[in-house]
């Protein structure tokens, strides 16, 4: 198996999800041969940052040079993880995919976009358009409606600015491990979305790694449905695509 | 902070526990003081290995060649982990402490031992004697036991290879996260080896950082009393004296 890199800490509850993941994809997967001992896992080497320091970094979109910092941040550690030995890297957020070209800049080994493994997943569930929820920078920029538009998926931002600030401050608590709620306020933002479109499938892309885990019970299944929405958990896609990846 | 160096991996259930203890100390630690976004946190890398691979280069005890393979594979990770920047490294397992000396030759910066945060933890509570369970090479090297006397502790080792043999088992399942019925099995471990001893209190040294998670709820939790049994949670007792190492 490749070696996986894994940038991680963003925030540290989804990179626990992402490992336990890859850990259990290769327990399933090698349930079918004979070895001796535990069971045979990829090496990773997970790189994880201060999410308080680049949280504070962020800058603003449209505003190219606002990102320097943020950007040089994590370059630097996929850096590190190429001098690691890493075959290939996945990012753990969504939100540092909406920088992706200048956050991976000069590294010379694969780096498995999220968006990718996220409209892989849609075509293979015929799905061809969901809600959008995220992080302020993942919900404001046209990174990911652009990425999905060019594979016939529409995206549709929450309609109002209070629903985005009930997906903000739920990410928060996420990032700290306080899932008491969430499920909740999810339901609740995206019944309300819903209610200003006109459509019969309620299809939800939780485009934050975090957002999966307020679903308790439900984080580590790559699509779920609860109370008639389909739920996308970009988290366990990304940590999939990894895993096949790995085995290729 | 400075940046923790994980080797990890062994099994990914323990790695899982350490890396969410660090996460949750530097969150409560940070809880005093004042910032915006999410919860400062210590940078980590987690070099996570094969353990399918270094379980079958396991050597014998007493025979120093037949471990040159597993010393050398884990010697390279931490070289590894010594040229991404790390500030100090913890080893996720006390079965490696056994080949300490090894592992860790060459290794410029400090590696915290596991021992050492154990002896810590036994002082602060005034424990002199406890019973070891961990994997075979634990329960058989003289490595554990030769260090504790140096400081003043005795250390106990299951009185029957039948016993011995329950716990390598059910640390097999462990490593896979498998839990069920766990506690069970080494209440009767216990149990059984105290009744041959004549001992008033009944410690037990859960020397393999997978055995805490047989004790569901109390993964997180340092030492914990289940059954008038005094358990030392291992896992905890090192993510702990890293977290506190990290902060000087």
């Amino acid at each position: 198996m490749k070696k996986i890199g894994i940038l991680g800490g963003l925030a540290w509850p989804a990179t626990i999800e992402y490992y336990r993941a890859i850990c259990q994809l290769s327990q399933n997967y090698h349930s079918q041969f004979e070895f001796s001992g535990p069971s045979p896992m990829p090496e990773m080497c997970i790189e994880s940052v201060n999410i308080n320091y680049s949280f504070n970094q962020r800058g603003e979109i449209g505003n190219e040079a606002s990102w320097n910092e943020y950007d040089k941040y994590f370059n630097s550690a996929l850096q590190r993880l190429e001098k690691n030995g890493v075959d290939f890297i996945i990012i753990t957020a969504n939100t540092l995919h909406t920088r992706f070209e200048n956050i991976t800049s000069g590294i010379d080994i694969p780096v498995l976009s999220i968006y990718e493994a996220i409209a892989d997943e849609c075509k293979k569930q015929d799905i061809d358009q969901f809600l959008l929820l995220g992080t302020e920078p993942t919900m404001k920029s046209n990174s990911l409606p652009d990425f999905m538009c060019k594979k016939a998926i529409s995206v549709l931002p929450p309609p109002t600015k209070d629903l985005k600030l009930k997906v903000v401050n739920l990410i928060l608590d996420l990032f700290e491990g306080k899932t008491e709620n969430g499920s909740n306020v999810l339901n609740e933002v995206v019944n309300s979305a819903y209610l200003h479109m006109d459509k019969k499938q309620k299809i939800v892309c939780l485009a934050c790694t975090e957002l999966p885990l307020a679903f308790s019970g439900k984080e580590q299944l790559a699509t779920f449905i609860e109370k008639e929405v389909t739920y996308l958990n970009t988290t366990i896609i990304h940590a999939k695509a990894a895993f096949d990846y790995a085995l290729q």
